[in-house]
C-alpha cells in the first residue's frame, strides 16, 4: 500500500512540473497566427500611427507606400531591440522616436497646431513590471516628448508634468529641445486654416462646434507603442499633438495613464489612439486590462468589448493597439482605419491601413 | 397539464414583478448602519478634507473643533440641496464650495504652495448619469477650481483644461477669479518654508528627497465629495492645491478622471486623497468601480481591496470616499487619519478625523 502511496505521489509530482507549453496567439483583424514558443523566446510588438476616417480613396498609391514604409522602419527597431534581449521600455520608446521625427504623424514633427497656431505634445510611457508611469502635457520644445515621459518616470518623483515646468525639467535632466519653428509643417497649417475656415461658415456653436469630426484629414494620428520582450516584461508608450485646433491647453488622453497607456504585467500593454475625451472618460487603457484581471476575459475579448461596446456606446471613435502578457496581440478600432503594424518573435511583419486590411 | 402549466407561468410571473426591498448599507468605520428606503426617498453624501499623518497628540481641541465645524458646514450644505430634491451634481460643487473657501484645507484658498511659492489649484467633477466630466490643472486666479471644471464638462467639448488656457477659459465663460495673493496663507508658507529647511539639511536626493513625508504637517488636505440624489444620480469631485513644493508643473491625482474621482450611475461615485503618483498609477478611483461591476464585490469590499492591499503594496497612502447607486457609504484610508464626514436620508450626521473615530 505503501509504495502504491509513493509510486502515485511520483507520478503526481511529474504530471505537475511538467509545463504546459506556450501557445501565443497573435490575431491580426481577421487572421489568427498561433506559435509555441517557450517564454523566454516569447516577444512581440505592436505599433499605431493613428486612428481617424482614413479612406483608400482619399489616398495615393505614393502617401500609402510612405506610411506603410515608415510603420515598418519604426517597428523594426522595436522589434530588432527585443530580438538582441533589450528590454521592453526601450523598444517603445526607439520605436516612437521614429514615428515622432516623421512628419505622417501627429506627434513630435508633424504635429497638428492648436488654434493659436502653436504645437503642443503630450506623451506617456508605462513599464508593465513596476507599474511606474511617467507623461508630459503641453511641451512646447521638446523634440521627442516621449523621451521625456520616461525621463519623468525614471528621474523624478512625479508621473504627470506640464508646460513650461515639464520644459524646466527637460533642461535639468539635458533632454533634446528644439526651437518651436521646428514642428512646423505646410500640410499641418493647411490643416488647421481648413478647420477654422469651415467653422467660421457654420454659426458657432461654442461647446462643440470648432472641432469638425466630418473634416475629411482629421484623422487623429497619435502614435504608441505595445511591447512583451524575452524577460517577460511589457511596456506601452503614447505620444501626440493632440487635435488640429485644440484651445485653452486642452489636454486629452496620450499623457493620463489609464487612458492613452497602460502596461501591467499580469495582464497587457495598451496604447490608445482616437478622440482624447471619449478615451479618460471611458478610462480605455486601464479597462481592457481590468477585464482581463477582473473578468478572465482574453486580450481580444477585452479589447473589443472596450472599443466596439463601452467606448462606442459613450459616442467615442478611436482604436488601441495591446499585447498581452504571452505575447498575443489584438489591434482594435471603430473607425474607417488605423495605421498599425505588428511583428512577433518568428519575425513575422503584419502592416495594415484600412480596416479590410488583414 | 395545459392549466398546471399556465398556473406555473403565472406563479413566475409574479414572483418576477415583485421588486425586492431595496436595503442600504451606510458603513462608517466599524458601525453599519441598515435602512430600509424606496429609491425615491434615498440619497447620501460623504466628504473628505484629506488623509495623511493627522494624529491626535498634533492637534489642539479648538483646531479640532474648528475642522469638525467647517466639516458640518459643507456637508450640510449638500445635504440640503439632495433633501430638497436637488442634483448630485450641485451637492457637490456647492459642498466642495464651502471647503475651497475654508483656509483649513488644502484647496482654494488654503492651497499649499509650490517650490516657488506660487498656487496651483486642480479639481475635478464627473457626472454618473452621463458619464461627463470635467478637469483643470495648474489654475492660478481661480477661486473656486470645481466650479470650472464643472463648467468645463458642461460648456466645452473637453475634459481637462490646464494652466493659461484654462484661465482664458474661465474668463470666457465668466467664472470668478481672484487676484494670486488671495491663496496666500501663512500657514501654508510656513510649510514650505520647513519642507525647504529639511531638504536642503539632507543630501539631495532628486529622486524623492524634496517631498519629506516624514514631516509632521505634510498631510495632503485635498477636499472631496461624492453623493447620491433622490433621481438616483451619482456625483463626485475632488479640488486641490497639490503638493507642498511641488515642481515642475506637477499635476497629481486630483483632476485626473479615474484616479482622484469617478462616477458611474451603475456602480458608485468616488473621491480620492493621498499621494497623487500612486493614484494615477493605480487608477484608484475607477479600479473600486471596475471591481464592483466586473467582479460584483461590495463597494466596501472592493474599496478595502483597492486602497488597503492594492495602493498599500505599490506603496501609496491616502484614502477614498465613495457612495453607491444604493447610498451605501465607504470611507477607506491607509493613514493615520483622514477629515471626513457623512449625511444620509435619515438626517444622520457622522464626522470623523483620526483612525479610531467612529
Amino acid at each position: 500500500m505503501k509504495r502504491i502511496v509513493i509510486f502515485l505521489s511520483f507520478i503526481v509530482f511529474l504530471a505537475c512540473k511538467e509545463q504546459p507549453k506556450e501557445v501565443t496567439t497573435t490575431s491580426i483583424v481577421g487572421t489568427t497566427i498561433e506559435e509555441t514558443l517557450s517564454p523566454k523566446d516569447n516577444f512581440g510588438i505592436v505599433i499605431h500611427g493613428g486612428a481617424g476616417t482614413i479612406l483608400k480613396e482619399n489616398m495615393t498609391p505614393e502617401k500609402e507606400t510612405a506610411y506603410k514604409m515608415k510603420l515598418e522602419e519604426a517597428i523594426r527597431i522595436g522589434h530588432t531591440i527585443l530580438k538582441n534581449g533589450g528590454t521592453s521600455l526601450e523598444a517603445v520608446e526607439k520605436t516612437i522616436n521614429v514615428l515622432e521625427n516623421s512628419p505622417l504623424f501627429n506627434a513630435g514633427k508633424g504635429a497638428v497646431f492648436t488654434n493659436q497656431g502653436t504645437n503642443e505634445l503630450d506623451a506617456s510611457i508605462m513599464d508593465g513590471s513596476t507599474l511606474n508611469a511617467g507623461a508630459v502635457a503641453g511641451v512646447k520644445t521638446i523634440k521627442n516628448p516621449i523621451n521625456l515621459a520616461r525621463e519623468v518616470m525614471l528621474n523624478s518623483p512625479h508621473v504627470l508634468l506640464s508646460g513650461s515646468g515639464a520644459e524646466l525639467f527637460a533642461k535639468e535632466r539635458n533632454i533634446e529641445t528644439v526651437d518651436p519653428s521646428y514642428f512646423f509643417t505646410e500640410d499641418r497649417m493647411r490643416s488647421l486654416e481648413k478647420v477654422k475656415e469651415t467653422i467660421s461658415k457654420k454659426e458657432a456653436d461654442k461647446t462643440t462646434a470648432f472641432y469638425d469630426h466630418t473634416i475629411k484629414d482629421s484623422k487623429f494620428g497619435t502614435v504608441g507603442c505595445a511591447a512583451l520582450d524575452k524577460h517577460g516584461n511589457l511596456a506601452a508608450g503614447t505620444s501626440t499633438g493632440g487635435m488640429t485646433n485644440k484651445k485653452w491647453n486642452r489636454i486629452g488622453d496620450s499623457p493620463i495613464i489609464g487612458a492613452g497607456t497602460y502596461a501591467n504585467n499580469a495582464t497587457c500593454a495598451v496604447s490608445s489612439t482616437g478622440w482624447g475625451e471619449y478615451f479618460i472618460r471611458a478610462m480605455v487603457a486601464y479597462d481592457i486590462s481590468a477585464l482581463m484581471e477582473y473578468k478572465g476575459l482574453s486580450l481580444k475579448e477585452a479589447a473589443k468589448e472596450v472599443i466596439q461596446n463601452k467606448l462606442t456606446k459613450l459616442g467615442g471613435t478611436g482604436g488601441i493597439v495591446a499585447i498581452d502578457h504571452n505575447g498575443a496581440i489584438t489591434m482594435e478600432f471603430n473607425t474607417a482605419g488605423m495605421y498599425r503594424a505588428t511583428m512577433n518573435a518568428t519575425d513575422e511583419l503584419t502592416i495594415g491601413i484600412y480596416k479590410k486590411d488583414e
